[in-house]
């Protein structure tokens, strides 16, 4: 394990949360902080969502199962990760279990968590955890949500680093997870 | 280099695109997409903002420069590689120079590529621009925005990782940059 660095505390105090607008993934929130530390005076803006999960799922031969779906935020079709939302009431691995079926239809008995992401610190609240799913197994059919049109993908796992490598899979979060799973790999 | 992969044309058609709100950071958009393959008719919300970049900055003797900040995103203080957002009329690769100055003080003449990630697809628009700068060399003083307060870290480059490894740096897009440099490695 690492030398362990030390974070300066923060001095930054919340005055005000005013929440803005709200939809099914997040909300707007204006937030007023510390006026001693906040230089410009301007007010900040952040989302707050529940928190996410992703996972690496692969088959005992060593293949890794995708999914490809249409994605507002770029208006394209991207080729990802399997991955979504912690309900409430959830933990963040049954959430990674429901999500790995609901999308794939594929399962696994042999689940890890290979590392935590802040989605986006600067602007986001929450945390993506991040799993590898081994010995996956297709248990006959997937049922994604109504508002998702997945197509399923299966190839070997260096087919996948290598789409990673040349863009094709350009998901921030799921490229997070790739830094976890060969950091992960140095070390074994 | 890979084998290509197939996307599929997605079939979504933008309807209506109303702009919600606007920040200094981002700007909320509701959109209507085409029903025929929206199932459940609700809105789309995304976010749209300029391109950003990040930057690996290494040394001659392979020690990388990184800053730590405040987030108010996540309400603690981070360590991440420098970057920030492309200014208008600027190009990605200007705003990596001008932000590595900025919040550092170190500059480089060797810039390269390592790839592009997708801030988030599913609520962000904007891709994200991700570079390592080599022999960075430190010009005696660094300039950070007025809202920025910023402490400058140096340390080996696989101390680096370790603090990847460990959860210490998480910052998605961060580690999104880590999977690159860790794939371009391996690729050499």
């Amino acid at each position: 394990m690492s030398n362990s660095f030390k974070f300066t505390k923060p001095e930054w105090e919340l005055l005000k949360d005013k929440k803005l607008f709200e939809t099914p993934i997040f909300s707007l929130h204006q937030l007023e902080l510390n006026p001693a530390r906040q230089q410009s005076l301007h007010p900040y803006y952040v989302l707050k969502a529940p928190e996410w999960i992703n996972m690496f799922p692969l088959t005992k031969d060593n293949e890794i199962v995708l999914v490809e779906q249409y994605r507002v935020g770029v208006d394209q079709t991207t080729l990802e990760l399997p991955g979504g939302m912690v309900d409430a009431g959830e933990s963040p691995l049954e959430a990674a279990k429901r999500e790995l079926l609901e999308e794939t239809g594929y399962k696994s008995n042999e689940w890890e968590l290979i590392g935590k992401t802040s989605s986006n610190p600067a602007i986001l609240n929450n945390f993506t955890h991040l799993y590898v799913a081994k010995d996956c197994t297709y248990t006959g059919s997937n049922n994604p949500d109504g508002s998702e049109d997945i197509k399923v993908h299966k190839m070997p796992l260096n087919d996948f680093l290598d789409l990673v490598r040349d863009g094709t899979v350009h998901h921030a979060i799921v490229l997070a997870a790739v830094a976890q799973f060969l950091l992960n790999e140095r070390s074994e």
